[in-house]
C-alpha cells in the first residue's frame, strides 16, 4: 500500500476548482492585453531534443533540466564496458535524447528558425505554456511552473520596447497591482566594465551586481575582488553602484561617466530614445533606471528590465530583455528581438497575499434543481436545457438524496440559487425558488426564474 | 552545425498562430459547455511517480509511459555489478522515478484519492492538458496531444450518463459536426460472454470484439479461437456481433437473449433507464446500442460510449464511461464515476478536413498605424493607446520602413484597416484610413475611426 499512497512528485501541485478559477484570471487578463498590442499565441512541444535545450542555460542549468529516457530497449547500444567507466552525466547523454523545455526562450528560438519562411517579419508572439527545472523547492519556487512570454523578432525599434513598458503597466494594471519597472541596458554595463577599466571581465561583472539585492555591495566587491578585479576598478565601481535618482539625473550622470565608451554611449542614446516615446503616452507604473541591474543570463545586449510589485517582498513578477543573436546557435543570424516573461505562479502568490482576487470571479453553477426522484426528475430536465441554452450554468443533482445533503451540496460549492421541483409545482407549473444567501423561498414562473437567473 | 539543426522531437509538434487560433476555438467551446453543467476545472502536473502510473494501462502501456530519469547522480545508489546484470527494464526502476502523464484519468482517480476531505461529492471536475505516449507516430496519432476530459465521481445515478450524452451532443452541436454516439454497457458484454459460455474469459472476448471494426469478424473469431473459446461458443457469439437494429429492437432482442444471466439483465435495466430520461429532452445526435462496442480498459463496469464524426472517416473522437472502482487502485473504495474525453486533435483534424471552422475565429489586429518615423509615431502613440483602452486590438509598425513593406505585413496578418498619419494628417487632425479588403482610402476623424473599428 505504501508504493501506493497518493501524492504528486516533489516540488509539483495540483491545482483545485477554486485555484484554478483564479490561475485563469491571470492567465486571461495577461492574453487580452497580448492580443491588445498585436501579439498572436504558439505553443511549442512539452519535450524539445537535449541538443537544443544543452549548453543554453549555463552548466547550473544543463544540471537542472529533466531529461526524458529513450523509448524501448535503450541500454541494447551501449556495450557492458562502457557502462562502468560511465559517470551519470556521461550515461545521460547515451539514454536520453529529449529534454522538457526549461523556458520558452530557447523553444521560441527554434521555432524562429525552423519556421522562419512560414513567418511575417516583425513576428509579435506570445506564449503562455508551463516549464520544467529540477530545482531544489522552496517557497515561491517550484519545479514546475507557467510563464507566460511575450515578444517580437525581427526588429531593432526601440518602439518595441517601449510597447512592452506599456503592456506591462497595462497589465498590471488590470490585475489591480502597484508595480516598479525596473530598466537598463547592457550597453550601459558595457560602458561601465569599459570606464572602471574591467573590459575584458564584462561577464564576472554582471554575474556578481545581478546579485547586489540578495548579499549587498560588500559581498559584490568581495566576490569581484576574488575574480581578480583591482582596488582601482573597485573603487570607482562603488559610487555607480550607490547612485540614486531620477531617469533623468541617472541619465545626466551616466553620460559624464561613460563619455569615453562607444558602446556606452550608444546605451544611454537608447535610454533616451525610449524616454522620449514613452514620454507621449500615459504610463502609471514607476519606472527607474537601475544601474545595478544586470540579469545574469547571457543573450542579452540591449535594454533589459525587471518588474518588481511594490506592495510586498516577492522579488521579480516579470522581467525580459532586447537581444541581438538568440536565434545564431539556430544557424539564424541578424534577427534581434526583444521579450518579457510574466511568472504566474508569483502573480498568483502576490495577489493571494494582497487578497487582490476579485470577488465575481469564483462563478460556478447558477442554480441547482433538487433531485426527489425520476418523476421529478424527467419534469426537471427539460426545463434545465432551456436554462442552459440561455448560457445559464445549471445542475439537476444526481440522486433523490435526503434534502439536506443536496442543500449542502449547493451550499459547499457556493450556488446561489436552488429550485424545488415536487408534486405541487408539477401541478401548478410554479417553481419554488431559493435564494440561498438570504434564505428566502418563493414562487416563480420558469420565465420569472429566468429572469432572476440572468441579473 | 548538424547537431543544432532545429527541429522538434519526433511525433511532436509546434503550432502556428493560425493553428492555436482554431485549437483555442475547439478548447473554449468545450470548456463553456463543460461549466455550462456545473462541471469545475483542475489541473494535475505533467510528471506523475512512475508508482501512480506503472500497471495502470497494462503491460503495453507500461512500455509507452515516457519516463524522466532521476537528477543529479542518478548511478550513484546503484553497483556496479547491478549494472551488468540489469535489462533496460529493471535499469529504468532504479534510475527513473518520475513519468509523464498518460492520460487524465489516472491522475484524477489520484488526485480524488489525496484531497478526498477538501472536495464536495459528487465532484464533477473537467480537465483540459496534454498526455504523452511512446507511440509509433501516424497520421492522426502523436506523442504529444491533448485530452479534455469531463468526469462526475462519488455518484451512481444513470442521470450523469444522461448528462454526459447532452455534453457530447451539445459540444458537436456548437462544433457544427454531425456525429453518432455509440452506447454499450460491460454488464451487458458480461451477460453476453455467460450465455456463450466463455464467463471466464471476458477479458479476452472484449478484447477481441473491440477489434471487430478494424479486423472484421472472421479474424475475431479466430483470435477467440486460439484464446480457447469452445465452437459451440463462437456460433452462439456470431448472431450477436451480427445483430442490428434500432435501440428498442436491441434491447428486446437482449432481454430474450440475456434472460439467465443477472448481471447482463442488469446492464439492460441501466440502458432502459437512461432511455427513459433521454426521452425527455431534446438530443440531436444520432445513438445506437452498439454490443460490439467494448472499449478495452479493463476498469469500465457500466455505461460505455463512443463517439464518430459521421461526415468523415477518423476513428472515435471521443470516448469513456462507468468505472465503480477507479480510485480502489489508491486505497479509496465505493467511488463510482462515470466520464468521457474529447479528443481534440482528432476533432481538429476533422474540422479542418471538412473545413468547418468559422471564419470569424480568424481575429488578430483590427487596425495598424503606418510609421513615418519619429515625431509621426510620437503623434500616433496616444491615439493607439486610446483605441486599446476601447477594446481595439490595435498596432504601430515599429520602424519607418518602406511604405511597401508596411503594407505587406498588414495584408500578411489579416488587418482590416491601415492608419496613415503624415505631416498633412497631424496638422488637421484628420486622419487617412485604408481599407484593406477594397483598397479604399478616406479621411476620418478619430471618433470615426473608432466607431469604424467597433463595428
Amino acid at each position: 500500500m505504501a508504493a501506493n499512497k497518493p501524492g504528486t512528485p516533489k516540488g509539483m501541485r495540483d491545482f483545485s476548482p477554486q485555484e484554478m478559477v483564479k490561475r485563469n484570471y491571470i492567465f486571461q487578463t495577461i492574453q487580452r492585453i497580448f492580443q491588445r498590442y498585436g501579439y498572436t499565441p504558439i505553443e511549442t512541444p512539452a519535450m524539445e531534443k537535449l541538443s537544443t535545450l544543452l549548453g543554453k542555460y549555463g552548466d547550473e542549468g544543463d544540471k537542472l533540466l529533466f531529461k526524458v529516457l529513450n523509448s524501448g530497449d535503450f541500454l541494447s547500444k551501449i556495450d557492458t564496458e562502457s557502462f562502468n567507466n560511465f559517470s551519470s552525466g556521461e550515461l545521460t547523454t547515451k539514454i536520453a535524447e529529449k529534454g522538457l523545455r526549461y523556458d520558452l526562450t530557447v523553444p521560441f528560438a527554434r521555432y524562429v528558425v525552423q519556421h522562419q519562411h512560414a513567418l511575417t517579419f516583425p513576428f509579435k508572439r506570445y506564449q503562455i505554456q508551463p516549464v520544467w527545472r529540477a530545482d531544489k523547492p522552496q517557497k515561491g519556487r517550484y519545479r514546475e511552473f507557467y510563464q507566460c512570454d511575450v515578444d517580437v523578432i525581427g526588429s531593432d525599434s526601440l518602439l518595441n520596447e517601449v510597447e512592452l513598458i506599456q503592456i506591462i503597466d497595462e497589465v498590471f494594471q488590470a490585475l489591480n497591482l502597484k508595480v516598479a519597472v525596473k530598466l537598463n541596458n547592457r550597453k550601459v554595463l558595457v560602458g561601465i566594465a569599459e570606464c572602471i577599466g574591467a573590459k575584458d571581465s564584462f561577464m564576472a561583472l554582471t554575474v556578481a551586481i545581478d546579485k547586489l539585492d540578495k548579499i549587498g555591495v560588500d559581498k559584490v566587491l568581495d566576490e569581484l575582488r576574488g575574480q581578480g578585479f583591482s582596488e582601482n576598478s573597485l573603487e570607482s565601481l562603488k559610487p555607480i553602484l550607490a547612485f540614486d535618482g531620477t531617469i533623468e539625473e541617472s541619465v545626466n550622470y551616466l553620460k559624464q561617466l561613460l563619455d569615453s565608451s562607444e558602446t556606452g554611449m550608444k546605451g544611454i542614446q537608447e535610454l533616451e530614445e525610449m524616454l522620449e516615446y514613452l514620454s507621449a503616452i500615459d504610463v502609471v507604473c514607476d519606472l527607474d533606471l537601475d544601474l545595478t541591474l544586470a540579469r545574469g543570463l547571457n543573450y542579452y545586449t540591449g535594454a533589459i528590465f525587471e518588474v518588481k510589485a511594490q506592495e510586498t517582498e516577492m522579488g521579480s513578477i516579470c522581467g525580459g530583455g532586447r537581444y541581438d543573436d538568440l536565434t545564431g546557435i539556430f544557424g539564424l543570424k541578424d534577427m534581434s528581438g526583444v521579450g518579457v516573461s510574466f511568472g504566474a505562479d508569483r502573480i498568483y502568490d502576490v495577489l493571494e497575499a494582497l487578497e487582490r482576487f476579485p470577488s465575481e470571479i469564483i462563478t460556478s453553477t447558477k442554480v441547482m434543481f433538487v433531485n426527489f426522484g425520476k418523476k421529478e426528475a424527467q419534469y426537471s430536465l427539460p426545463l434545465i436545457q432551456k436554462l442552459r441554452k440561455e448560457g445559464i450554468n445549471s445542475e439537476l443533482f444526481p440522486k433523490a438524496a435526503k434534502m439536506k445533503k443536496q442543500m449542502s451540496y449547493a451550499n459547499a460549492k457556493g450556488i446561489p440559487y436552488v429550485v424545488i421541483v415536487g408534486e405541487e409545482e408539477m401541478q401548478t407549473g410554479d417553481l419554488s425558488v431559493k435564494n440561498m444567501a438570504t434564505g428566502e423561498q418563493q414562487k416563480r414562473s420558469f420565465d420569472q426564474l429566468l429572469a432572476t437567473l440572468k441579473k
